[in-house]
């Protein structure tokens, strides 16, 4: 297809195509003279992914470039791949007190879950754990436990939903369930509270 | 206290404070000569919350503004200000479908969360269903069931364990607490989707 009918179905307007084309967000598609080039179906499937990973996950395009490298490298099995975007994504910031990280390693054991004591999503929530304590709201190992029993019911339940026949497909449906729930899980949440709270609070 | 013993508490270089300041996210010190302020505790607590926002809950400045705003705002009940805080922080983007529309309507029906159909939290969760229908990843109603009743056991706990007796302080309780433990429950998904995985796929 032209140019103008990837436009059409990707949802984006020609000039943003070509900008992902410069920036290697997007594959070249086959030159069929000196200006034109013709696309086809995975182009427009790769732009629906970054157009979900920007607008819907809220990811900046660095970002985006990390989860497709890992989404296109064949040389990962899915789980690494996964574990690789993750990772990618993790953010960077000054590295968590030791007793915080001694609180997570604990609620990872209690949990059954040692083998990511050194992952780098283990930082993250040692990082969430000093920030609360900091401003004098600290997080109690009873209200840790309620997340995590709610993140294992959830987890086991997309782990099994993933078809693994394909690699490329299977590894982008895990980036992609996993980055797009996330802020689905976080609208629900809110929706909870603010359920909840008109209930027991008016 | 003198701006180096600010500095020195909140663990933020002078400039960014002056920066803080010109901006209007931290209220003025009370001058004690034409070039120093006096600045006391509720700086530092300020300070300290700013930089939890930016640095742990991944907030761009405007949002943490929008934040601020509501914590500060004396009208407001605690559940308002908390909803206002949301408001302004969920992302803005095309609308969603009626399909997707409709299926969250009946989700929230189904978990008796139906006071929040009008939420913008109701809106993003469509446009998560949208994208992941677009690049042919479904979601069932079985798995928003599951999310769902993850993020109610979360909201029970969160909204028992806040402390209504000061309008502000509880506010900003919630406010941190909805924002900072985001990124630890994102944190424990993935850790949760780790284990899962490697324990049934190897």
């Amino acid at each position: 297809m032209r140019m103008a009918e990837l436009a059409r179905r990707s949802g984006l307007p020609v000039a943003t195509i070509k900008f992902y084309l410069r920036v290697g967000l997007l594959p070249p598609g086959r030159p069929t003279s000196a200006t034109r080039a013709d696309y086809d179906d995975a182009h427009v499937r790769r732009l629906r992914l970054v157009r979900a990973l920007t607008e819907v996950a809220g990811l900046p395009l660095e970002a985006v470039r990390a989860v497709l490298e890992s989404v296109d490298d064949a040389s990962l099995t899915w789980h690494a791949a996964v574990g690789s975007a993750h990772t990618r994504l993790s953010p960077t910031a000054s590295p968590p007190t030791a007793d915080a990280r001694a609180r997570v390693r604990a609620l990872l054991s209690r949990q059954g879950w040692s083998r990511s004591a050194d992952s780098p999503h283990a930082d993250v929530l040692a990082r969430a754990l000093d920030a609360l304590a900091g401003l004098e709201h600290p997080v109690g190992d009873d209200l840790l436990d309620v997340y995590a029993a709610a993140a294992a019911s959830i987890a086991v339940h997309e782990v099994a939903s993933v078809d693994t026949d394909d690699r490329v497909a299977a590894t982008e449906q895990v980036v992609v369930g996993t980055l797009l729930l996330e802020p689905a899980l976080l609208a629900m949440r809110r929706i909870a509270q603010e359920n909840v709270s008109a209930r027991t609070r008016g």
